[in-house]
C-alpha cells in the first residue's frame, strides 16, 4: 500500500499573518506513478517571503496559488521510486515540491528540478540557504545587479535573514565597507562579531536614523534591499548622488494589510539606479552555488539555519520571517535523511 | 540713472498651486556693476516644474529658494552692460536669472552661464525649449540613461509638454513605436498628427487603461516617465520583463499636498531597472544641443511653445504647468529682444 501524503491546502487567502485555519491538511495516499514520474520524500522545505506573496492574488511573478490547491513551496527530498530515466532512488533534488510529505516530479517538470550531489559538502539545511536560493540571490545582486566595489559603503536590511548575511558576507569579501540593518542588540552583534560585519544598525532603536548616519559617514554607495517601507526610506536618504539599489525584497509590505506608501522622488533627486531582480531569473546558477559551496567549506562565509520542525506547523513558521525571531535561513524539517 | 529691476520674491511656501500671494513684487534700481560683473536683461524664463519644487523645503537637488529671496529661474537674455572680460555687450547668455527684469552676472558664477549664438538659428524660446534644458533632459534620457532601440515600445507620459513631445519625437529617430499619453483629445490628435507619434492615450478618458493597453500590444520596454501617480502606475503595469524608466519627473507629487503612494513592488515583480537623472548633471551638452538644434532646423523635430506674456504674471504662469493647458515649452516673455 502507497504511504500517506499529508497536503497543505490554502483554504483562504490571509491577511496579515497567516494563520492556522487559512489552510487544510489533507491526508491521502501517494497515486500511482504514470511512466516518466519519479517520487520525492520531502525531507526540508524553504521558508520564503514569497511564500507570503503566493499566498496572495496581488501581481506577481508566478501566478498565485489557486484556493484548494497544495501551497507551493521550495524544498529537498531524496528520490524514493522512479519510472522517469532521468532521476534515480536514492538521489537528492531541489524544486518546488510544494508543501507536503511527498511531491511528484511529473515529466513536464522534470527539467525544473535541480539534482544535488548524493552526499553534499554542507549540511543540507545550507543547500537551502546560503548555498541555495538565498545565497544565490545575494551572490547575483551584488556582482549582476549592483556590484558593489572596494571601499565603497554596503547597506544591507534584515541582514541577520537568510539572504541579508549572505549579502554581507560577499560585500565583504568585494572589499566593502559593510554595514547592516537588524533588529535588537544580540542580532546586531553577530552581524559583526560572527559575521564580520563593519558595523550593525538596530532598526528598532529609537534613535536608528541616528545610529545609521553615524554608521555611514561617507554615505551609501549600494543597498541592497530587502525590507522596503521605513527601513528603506531612511537608507534611501543616505545614499551618494548615482548610488545603486539591488531591490530583492520588500518583507514590510507583504504581510501587512496597508497600501504601500513609497515614494519615487527621491530616485530622481538622487540620482539612483533601483534595480528589481529575482535569482529565478539566473539559469547559470552553477557559477554562483560553485563559489558558495566554495566559500562555506573554507570558512570564508559562514552559513546559519534557524530549524524548526513538523509539516503542520508550517504556517506559523512562515510567520517567523515577519516577526523577526529567526536567524539566517528559516528551514522547517519535514523528515529525517535516512 | 540705473533701471528699475522688478524682482518677485518668494514671501511664502505656497501649498498646492502656487498663489499670486506667495510672492512679493519687489522694485528696486539696477545695483552699479562690480569690477568681473556683467548685467543682463531678462527676455524670456523658462516655467518648470522644477520652479514649484525649489518653492517647497522638501529635500531636493538644489537649496530650496529661501523666503525673501528673488525665486529661482531659468531663462535668457542679452547683456546690456558689462565690467566682465568673459560677456560683451550684446551677447546673448541663458542662467539661472530668476524671476526678475535685471540679473547680474557674479564673477564666482560666470561660469554656469551658457553663451549662446548672438544670431540664434532658431527662436530665442526655442533655446529654452526643445533646444534647452527640456530638449537635452529628453535627449540624454533616451540615450544615457534608458537608451531606446529600434522596435521597442516606447511609452511617453506628459507627452505633449516641453521635455515630452521632445522625447517622443527622439524615441520616432531612434527607431521605436511610440506611444505618448496626454490629457483630452486635441493633444493626443497633436501628438499623432503633428508629432508624428505611432499613438495616443488620454489619461482623462475613463477607458484610460483599455486604451493605453490597446496602444502597447507588445507591452512597453521603455518608460520616459514625467508625472508619477496613477498614470505612472498604469505604465508600469504593462511594462515587459526588464523593461527601463528614465525617471525624469514626477511632476503629480510636486504640487499636490498629498502623501505619495508608490509601490517599489512592482519594480521587483517586473525586474525593472528605474533611473533618475537631471539634466544639469551632463556638463557635455553641446553634443545634445548641436544635434537638437540640427534637427529643428532640419524639421525632424518639431519645437513648440507656449508663450505668456508678464514678469508679474510669472506665479500663475507656472500653475498652467499643472492644469494641462499649455503644450510644448510653457515659458514667459519678460521684454521685447530689441
Amino acid at each position: 500500500m502507497n504511504p500517506i501524503n499529508r497536503q497543505l491546502l490554502l483554504k483562504t487567502r490571509p491577511e496579515g499573518l497567516v494563520r492556522q485555519d487559512n489552510f487544510e491538511l489533507h491526508e491521502q495516499a501517494v497515486p500511482e506513478l504514470a511512466e516518466g514520474e519519479a517520487l520525492v520524500r520531502v525531507l526540508y522545505l524553504s521558508m520564503d517571503p514569497t511564500n507570503r506573496v503566493w499566498m496572495t492574488d496581488r501581481p506577481q511573478y508566478m501566478p498565485p496559488v489557486a484556493i484548494g490547491e497544495v501551497m507551493r513551496g521550495i524544498g529537498l527530498g531524496r528520490v524514493v521510486a522512479s519510472r522517469s530515466p532521468r532521476f534515480a532512488v536514492g538521489e537528492l533534488v531541489q524544486g518546488l515540491v510544494g508543501w507536503q510529505d511527498y511531491a511528484v516530479i511529473r515529466e513536464a517538470h522534470a527539467k525544473d528540478w535541480v539534482k544535488l550531489p548524493p552526499k553534499p559538502p554542507v549540511a543540507l539545511p545550507t543547500l537551502l540557504g546560503a548555498c541555495g536560493f538565498s545565497g544565490i540571490t545575494a551572490y547575483y545582486g551584488l556582482t549582476e545587479i549592483a556590484p558593489v566595489q572596494p571601499g565603497e559603503t554596503l547597506v544591507v536590511s534584515a541582514a541577520a535573514g537568510s539572504v541579508g548575511s549572505i549579502a554581507g558576507q560577499i560585500g565583504k569579501l568585494r572589499g566593502a565597507r559593510v554595514v547592516g540593518i537588524a533588529g535588537g542588540a544580540e542580532k546586531c552583534r553577530h552581524l559583526i562579531e560572527d559575521l564580520g560585519f563593519d558595523a550593525a544598525v538596530d532598526y528598532k532603536a529609537a534613535d536608528f536614523k541616528q545610529q545609521l548616519a553615524a554608521a555611514t559617514p561617507d554615505g551609501v554607495h549600494v543597498n541592497f534591499e530587502n525590507v522596503g517601507g521605513p527601513v528603506m526610506r531612511a537608507v534611501l536618504s543616505r545614499m551618494v548622488n548615482g548610488g545603486r539599489v539591488a531591490l530583492c525584497g520588500l518583507i514590510a509590505n507583504y504581510a501587512s494589510g496597508e497600501k504601500p506608501s513609497d515614494d519615487y522622488s527621491v530616485i530622481i533627486v538622487k540620482r539612483l539606479t533601483v534595480r528589481g531582480f529575482l535569482a529565478f531569473d539566473y539559469r547559470d546558477q552553477q557559477r554562483a552555488v560553485q563559489d558558495l559551496v566554495g566559500w562555506v567549506v573554507n570558512g570564508q562565509i559562514k552559513a546559519g539555519e534557524t530549524i524548526a520542525e513538523g509539516l503542520e506547523n508550517a504556517p506559523q513558521v512562515l510567520n517567523r520571517l515577519f516577526d523577526g525571531s529567526h536567524t539566517g535561513k528559516l528551514v522547517l524539517r519535514v523528515a529525517e535523511d535516512q
